[in-house]
């Protein structure tokens, strides 16, 4: 078996998330093995270092797959970029060793959160950006965004009511960068659960306007306890920037 | 009357151009007086200085209206917002003396034609570049793009065949820049013709693309007919940034 490995870009605001999932039709793994399967007639499945939610977008998700045969890497991603829908693109695609896999070697990821802080909506942005139009203590955010660096048990901040594994996770660092109203949340970690950016996002935005004070933080923490925690930031606003090896 | 001046941006993607004419439904103008009317209960009409074609955006159009009722500008532009969908919004809106047109007053416009000019599409700007995959010679478009800075009859530039009016514009200045495979095409003038500046754009990506000779440029404005000029560049990759008093 050949190993391809894959750099992705896509506007995930059409999609129901990066994993095929059941029933659920529309997602940009499904199309992309639909692609697959139409150019190399081959069964295939495509490894998603990210599972990204319904609405959230990927500037460098990393992805793998295997095929029977070989192909000219050239070749092979301009097949692929012809017959995929425009918002969904490829810009790197090379061969790698057989056991490589994108989910399990991942040893970091970066996410950016972007929020659109004015009056005005930025009409270029809304498929890209939240737009929240009350003013934000930026130096409080800092200040709270700190309490979540490090590792720690993130089970407060998990949609997913029936995990079962473990829900510690690193966090290496979250910057918050502010540039003419457009504020970025860089988040960068060793892996994140179901929704914990969004609800990270969405608590710091609670203490950004006053709703909450940043010694909660440490508390939320432990409670473990998603009611704990503030609300999930819409999805519109997250993409996954880079995957590391 | 009290008279009203705006700056609105909007995403041109989902309308039939700013100018409501006959039964063209979905316009720009015709969204904004409709939701004007839900709010002051008058029968207003709203002043673009700039009819953009379908799909072209603008960052900041002009525009003026006049109303029997004086209003606060603050409480008139936010109701206005809050009416209308997501891909319009207002960013200024002033009361100014009753004499303002904001068409007949304007001094100049700049518009701005954006490519990306890779092989990869950028997901994120489908909808506001052209996608371009061939290499351009960005030195000779520069170079052809200085015959049309000066006082000029644009009639081959013009897609309106019933056009009785005079022909004659005066562009100021085209400057091409070029940033990580995205370029911009800067036109400042003191008006264009209908289509104007997506044909000078096809005309400058023909020559960049080697298929026409700078030579080529004054013959086709000598010619007077639009079948000498290039291709109408796509809708997408156009916006009215500014417009000058």
């Amino acid at each position: 078996m050949f190993n391809y490995r894959m750099t992705v870009s896509y506007d995930g605001t059409d999609y129901n998330g990066w994993q095929k999932q059941g029933n659920t039709k529309n997602t940009i793994q499904g199309r992309m093995e639909q692609v697959l399967r139409l150019i190399t007639d081959e069964d295939v499945e495509i490894n998603g270092a990210g599972r990204t939610d319904a609405g959230v977008h990927a500037l460098g998700q990393t992805a793998n797959f295997k095929l029977k045969k070989e192909w000219d890497t050239k070749r092979l991603i301009d097949r692929f970029n012809h017959n995929l829908p425009d918002d969904i693109c490829i810009t790197e695609l090379e061969k790698v060793e057989e056991r490589f896999h994108s989910r399990l070697n991942a040893k970091g990821k970066i996410y950016v959160y972007r929020i659109q802080n004015s009056i005005s909506t930025d009409v270029f942005n809304i498929r890209y950006m939240y737009h929240f139009d009350k003013t934000l203590n930026i130096d409080a955010m800092r200040e709270a965004a700190r309490c979540f660096v490090g590792e720690h048990d993130f089970k407060s901040f998990c949609s997913n009511r029936h995990m079962k594994k473990s829900t510690v996770r690193i966090i290496k660092s979250i910057d918050i960068v502010e540039n003419d109203n457009k504020i970025e949340i860089i988040y960068n970690g060793n892996g994140f659960l179901y929704n914990m950016i969004r609800i990270i996002t969405g608590t710091l935005i609670e203490v950004g306007i006053g709703k909450r004070d940043v010694s909660e933080m440490t508390e939320i923490l432990k409670k473990k306890d998603r009611q704990a925690a503030g609300m999930t930031a819409p999805a519109c606003g997250l993409r996954l920037e880079k995957i590391f090896y």
